[in-house]
């Protein structure tokens, strides 16, 4: 197993397509898994279009609806009213992704993309932890 | 590892158990892990409750819920009131599955079952990647 | 690969970093994967932050607030009002985690614990499946 870590550029809070930045880092063998492993806690990484930029600005919108912000129940509040909802939306798209490797090439399907799930206004970089098993 | 690709038969918009679907194509080892891995964007797969049907009318009427259709601020439209939504649903339990193998078996919980999260009115066919870990 | 169960303790319902219990039962190899799987459907694993508690008191609030009970939509009602919105929000953050093991630690980011999230009133003892990658 080959095992490193990507470091992302800071990206704005939202939903991102993150595939070229990964991709071009990482050599696949001809079958495997691949899997990523995001190390944060208020952001996350998913699969899902990656076609039309109005489904990421969707994604945005439903979430700040699914866990608003600056609700008065809301306890954990120092560190600003975006970083309890980030950290309830990075538990429900979650930290990381499995995807098979066949014949040298990730077997997404043809509409889906990774994303950056980016919950935090000012998050700065993200590390994902790579792990390739080949076999 | 062995790996392959399961094609689903259509299924209606709503949560299916697919245990029998999967399983009588599976030749499981001794003991590893099998990984499914589903490549759409608008449905996904989970583990859940394997025994009442009414648990998935009921996943049905709350995911509905959590995600409603046709409001006014979803900007990805072109695909039909349900297409934006089953893209959220989907990323909300996810696209892929690891499960350990203990003895030839499976290591689910008694009431464990797997279910295809089929978000759209008329899905189609559903492909899932099987890869299978033995060691 | 190893494998083993680890049992928990009871919970009280509610969101618990559980890595004590886990890791002073968990022998690490130098490089690989460690893979666990809750063989429960009204309760589930996640990764969030570690830190503050009320961290994991809002995140009860919010799942409450996400997946109310005693709506009279439901139909699965049997087995107590927590009961199906239980199943729900364990299908929101998943049954699994899969996470890297580097230089014989786990490579969990500065902030992130494991979280088990007991999602019923008694949900008594829990089974979680243990699978180490070595490799």
């Amino acid at each position: 197993m080959r095992q490193f870590v990507i470091e992302l550029p800071p990206f704005q809070r939202g939903f991102h397509i993150i595939d070229d930045y990964l991709f071009h880092q990482i050599t696949l063998p001809a079958n495997g898994l691949l899997h990523l492993f995001l190390q944060h806690t208020s952001a996350g990484i998913c699969i899902n279009e990656n076609a039309d930029p109005t489904v990421r600005i969707d994604f945005e919108t439903v979430f700040n609806k699914l866990v608003p912000e600056g609700m008065p129940y809301y306890k954990h509040t120092l560190e600003g009213v975006d970083d309890m909802p980030a950290h309830i939306k990075a538990a429900l798209v979650g930290h990381s992704l499995c995807i098979p490797i066949i014949n040298g090439e990730l077997a997404l399907g043809t509409w889906q993309g990774i994303y950056l799930c980016e919950f935090r206004n000012m998050g700065g970089s993200r590390n994902i932890v790579v792990s390739i098993f080949e076999g």
